[in-house]
């Protein structure tokens, strides 16, 4: 059986059995990024390689290409909770790549950095057949404001910090080539070429301990839901997801349901977060403040499974998978 | 002008031009890793790439090149003086990989993390042309004992912990197909196959303060020696090298120099240190005491150059350039 018959994630559970657990882990294996305790403070580690084939969309510059590898490990970091301190990259290219092309990823990489208020420390350079960039970026939050993906309870608000949707209709138009009125195109390209990670929103939640769980998006908003879902042991129902009249206007114009780009789409980094009532609206406060938006897509429910429930609809199942775009 | 006309070397140093350094960096950049202070410590990080097509000679096993891909990234941080906690990798892996194969890779990184005392927390799984492994290695140490490339001092005795050329033979032996006694065949084979790290000298070394400079040998002894060189503003004069008889009589028999092998080999992990003449005793004592051996190579000189002073011969430049094996 090759890793290919086995697919991403059967790997990973996997190889998680042949690994011996850091005793003293401040998260548990199988979330967004790991954490080692340091005093009264936890050091949170994240890896993520951007392989050329897979992860960068045809149009997409070397320093886009650069920035959003920056920008993908960010994200995870943050969703636990911790403030960017540095990053290394281990760079591969392939022996045809111009030097000012592999400057461009470099300085994409610098920018991403600095954009988030850290530093690029150093890396690696090596031959490789396909364009890989390898980044750790790791962060330090205070011991007790870890925010795992295990934690959400029966009751919580769950939302997420923007809309869903527009990554997904990107990626329809570069990868198969649907069209789009200019404006939801230019928003959709700039959703794939250029993404942001919810720094002050993941930080200000943390601080204040705001929320119960917290996950970043970047598999897709259904496989994250399912993911709290499994490791809390909860389930959801999401009636309300936050997706912008030009990724409607655009589904419609295909026959496609809005509701499936934003649920089954991926590559967008917003953070899904589960918050307890009461801590609700001193959440949207907080998140106010610091520039963002806070938006209710449902409840956490002792079900183990997330449920879509929309007006004048059937409640469906929301399914375990990601849109995985052009990893097939 | 493509990354293969312009070569690792040069990449980094164009690459360093585009990156904002880091104000409150322990290490300066080009070192072995990066480092960045924490309260009284230094956090040390290092990232090294492991890419099949280059970095697996013929006849390593997916377990061995596993463990190599740890190993390596171990000598860098010890090298520095700290003591590493914790590791992440990011794996690529051609989809015909087999299942097993992989897991074999896996259980290596996790033995090579075990056998140095730290933990495999986690990482990322990719599809890629080449067998990737981009691991993260980080550790701890007491900044004022942080040992860097640069401190070597006219005067210091140069030293190694370990033989150069045991590696050379090895690449010779399985990418030329050069024969050996079975007894050599055996020393080679295993260290390229096995490559051990030289954590407990470079601990006791940077714990008690007793060296001046320090880098991993990585790259092959000559150009670790320039690399000291251009960072300490020194030069040596090398007159003593220790190579296995082993690798002499190999070396005999083909009409190589044994010292060739020795220096301009590469993938050997032993510390490559430089010690006040005051404190040589102790440190010999030292590593002694930790079950390993410092051979003085030669001394620090203040004429920017390293040279090789054999008995009955010319003096003669140690030339700043690595085997670079299978690199081509």
């Amino acid at each position: 059986m090759s890793v290919g018959d086995v697919g991403e994630r059967g790997l990973i559970d996997f190889f998680s059995t042949l690994i011996e657990g850091f005793p003293r882990a401040v998260l548990p294996f199988g979330d967004d990024a790991v954490g080692i305790p340091l005093g009264n403070d936890a050091l949170i580690i994240n890896t993520d390689m951007l392989v050329g084939r897979t992860d960068v969309p045809p149009g997409m510059s070397y320093w886009q290409a650069g920035r959003k590898a920056a920008v993908m490990n960010v994200s995870d970091v943050v969703a636990k909770g911790a403030k960017p301190v540095g990053a290394v990259f281990s760079l591969g290219f392939p022996r045809q790549t111009m030097r000012d092309e592999a400057g461009d990823l470099v300085r994409g990489l610098n920018a991403g950095c600095r954009e988030y208020g850290f530093y690029y420390l150093g890396g690696d350079t090596n031959e490789c057949s396909d364009l890989v960039v390898s980044g750790t970026v790791f962060g330090l939050v205070a011991r007790n404001n870890v925010v795992s993906r295990k934690g959400a309870r029966p009751g919580d608000v769950v939302a997420v910090t923007g809309p869903f949707g527009l990554t997904a209709m990107g990626f329809k138009i570069l990868l198969e080539n649907l069209s789009a009125e200019p404006k939801a195109k230019d928003l959709g390209l700039r959703a794939v070429y250029e993404p942001q990670a919810r720094m002050r929103e993941g930080l200000v939640l943390s601080e204040r301990s705001l929320v119960s769980s917290c996950i970043d998006s970047s598999d897709g908003l259904a496989w994250s839901l399912h993911e709290i879902s499994k490791m809390s042991g909860v389930g959801f129902i999401i009636d309300s997801i936050p997706v912008p009249k030009e990724v409607q206007t655009f589904a419609r114009s295909y026959g496609l349901d809005h509701f499936d780009l934003a649920l089954y789409g991926g590559e967008e980094f917003e953070l899904l977060v589960t918050i307890p009532s009461v801590k609700w609206n001193r959440a949207v406060d907080s998140v106010k403040v610091v520039g963002g938006t806070l938006h209710q897509i449902g409840i956490v429910t002792g079900e183990k499974e997330p449920v879509l429930r929309l007006p004048n609809q059937a409640e469906k199942k929301i399914e375990p998978r990601g849109f995985e775009h052009f990893r097939k």
